[in-house]
């Protein structure tokens, strides 16, 4: 998710052009039509996937192409099963990190490791690059799982075979097997975040990858990108915003308040985006199921409510300036009502692009070439040397 | 340093432009002029600086613009000194590293800790990025030079406060205080390395930073893609022709022999440089010094000779494609001469590199905004979801 500022752009600056409209790839993976608010999946509409297939079938679509029928996928998932034991040196990264370090930060020094039983170092063939991205999407969910026990204070819990993905994650957070209800809404969270054009780490792990360096170290750039504000985005905020808000009656004011003292309104506003943002009304709907279960609509309500009178807001105060619900808005709803607290938005947003992001890896290395763009220096030039003691 | 390779550019391909002409950022950091073969760093001609100055000189000179007194030079020292010490985390690392772990793997998976100990996480300002810029070139040498030691079988050698970085370097990695020669060979490779325009290890670095996401973060996703070949290069193999040539009377038949069967020849071509790389002088000069002391010339005054009939072989067979010296060349001779295996001169060049990194990331984070480029769909669009056993 890119970040939802209403406050908008920064102003043009003198470093970086930020390559809009440059197309850095081709590709079958994913599509962003930001005019029309589509969000095409390996020629799905994510509305008529996101809470249909797991997370576990959504890697084969963006791996294969296509769907998988009941025995590939079967056969698939045995194999990422096998991968969820983690190498001893991961392990021990998990457990330091979950003394000192924040979930980002734990999450980037661990993958760092998964090199250590590399199949074939140094061979980016399709086939052995499909195994390292069967390996990665199985154990950066365990990787999540093991820190969020550790660090709240848990023993750890040891994956179960008979769990995908999504349910495996929450039975380890927790040790207790979640329901239904909450792997459904995670899952579609999940899918929903599998993949989305060349955004900034997806366009990281292919310019890792281009120079024909590892898949690991492709990963690890995505998630150094992801945990950025400006990428990664803040839905704890959207959170917070709305908690302060408190009741539907007071929505208008306080966000009128807020935009015109220059505050920026999380969850709406998005670069591509000119209109609402698909993944949006996907989140939204899983929201609503979960919290059917629970009985707990009462924040939905208020936060359809503050949605819509925040983009009223925005429409008069910043006309011309199309600025819609982002993906944001509902994931922090949708993952708040899953049981995750908000430093764990981020984690599971890479669980989700990790699936995204190998198959962009895949895509590059096999018919990739050097991503090397250039700069324009604006310096001196022919400065004679002084030594140090007469300068 | 960008792969020689004398067999030349992969065809065109679908996947990806590679970006060439796009300019990503204005900087007064680095400048490749490719046609004159100039390599500008902060105003200076690499050529006036690299053999004059230290590692630590050019780092002032890229974070700040211009090149130290003597007693900013100190201050700075001071600071660079008190970072060395490596937190708990990263030296466990390191240790799991040295078992089981190549050379850019393991620096990979210990710089990712770095965080551990940051002065105030989120907050990118000037400052606060100019002294994790000092922790990072501080202590990522130690880290290679602790591994090496550890890989070797030694125990931990601590670092001495009285060396540079690298003196230190080599006397971590040994044991032994390094010949002043030594030092100034490595230095001068370590200078001529801190930059070079947009090269594929920045340009991640700046994506990541880009997304407002952290210092190691970025600089972990440089250390990714400068383990490519692709990037980093591969002198070892550069080495291993000098050596199978053997004799200066056997280098034009055994390269126009290997040109003419397709081969590649390591060290010669560049993306960038149409003619020499200004580099390959500034490193065989500083071999030649190295050389002069030790008093072992032969084998430099072979690679001169490869060298020579190399660029004559590549006009001949390969007219118009201006395949010249890269830096991979000498910088297989120089290394070597120093005292290094192969496999170290990756993480020496990213001991030289994450000057360069680090200041195009507090460049970019002062002035930059969100680095994200568009893709271009070719896939399909629309199809509907069918049931997983109806597939």
């Amino acid at each position: 998710m890119t970040t939802g500022s209403a406050s908008g752009r920064a102003a043009p600056d003198p470093a970086t052009s930020g390559l809009e409209g440059i197309v850095a790839a081709r590709t079958p993976l994913s599509e962003v039509d930001g005019l029309k608010g589509i969000l095409t999946i390996s020629g799905y509409d994510i509305e008529e996937i996101a809470a249909q297939i797991s997370l576990e079938e959504a890697a084969y679509l963006l791996w294969h192409g296509k769907l998988p029928t009941r025995s590939e996928l079967d056969e698939q998932n045995r194999r990422l099963v096998g991968y969820r034991r983690l190498p001893e040196e991961t392990r021990m990264a998990v457990q330091a990190a979950a003394k000192k370090m924040e979930p980002m930060d734990a999450l980037r020094f661990a993958v760092a490791s998964l090199t250590v039983d590399d199949p074939a170092p140094g061979d980016n063939s399709h086939d052995i690059n499909h195994q390292r991205a069967e390996m990665i999407v199985a154990r950066v969910p365990i990787i999540v799982g093991m820190y969020q026990r550790l660090r709240s204070g848990g023993q750890v819990v040891e994956p179960r075979a008979d769990l995908g993905i999504a349910a495996n994650l929450l039975f380890q957070m927790t040790g207790q097997e979640p329901s239904d209800a909450q792997v459904r809404g995670l899952e579609t969270y999940l899918v929903t975040v599998t993949d989305h054009g060349m955004n900034a780490s997806t366009f990281t792990c292919r310019v890792i990858a281009s120079t024909a360096s590892d898949m690991v170290s492709a990963v690890v750039g995505g998630i150094g990108a992801l945990k950025g504000p400006l990428h990664g985005g803040a839905p704890g905020p959207a959170l917070d915003m709305i908690e302060e808000i408190g009741t539907a009656d007071r929505a208008d004011s306080w966000i009128r308040d807020a935009v015109q003292h220059g505050k920026r309104i999380m969850g709406f506003g998005h670069r591509i985006y000119k209109v609402r943002d698909p993944r949006a009304e996907v989140l939204y709907k899983a929201a609503w199921l979960l919290a059917e279960e629970t009985g707990e609509q009462s924040s939905l309500d208020l936060a359809k409510e503050v949605e819509r009178v925040a983009v009223q807001v925005l429409l008069d105060e910043k006309p011309g300036r199309n600025l819609n619900t982002n993906v944001e808005f509902y994931t922090a709803l949708l993952l708040r009502d899953v049981g995750l607290t908000p430093d764990l938005f981020s984690p599971c947003f890479a669980i989700g692009r990790t699936v995204g992001w190998t198959a962009h890896i895949i895509e590059q290395q096999d018919s990739g070439r050097l991503i090397r763009p250039q700069s324009e220096y604006n310096g001196e030039r022919g400065l004679k040397f002084v030594p140090i003691d007469k300068r």
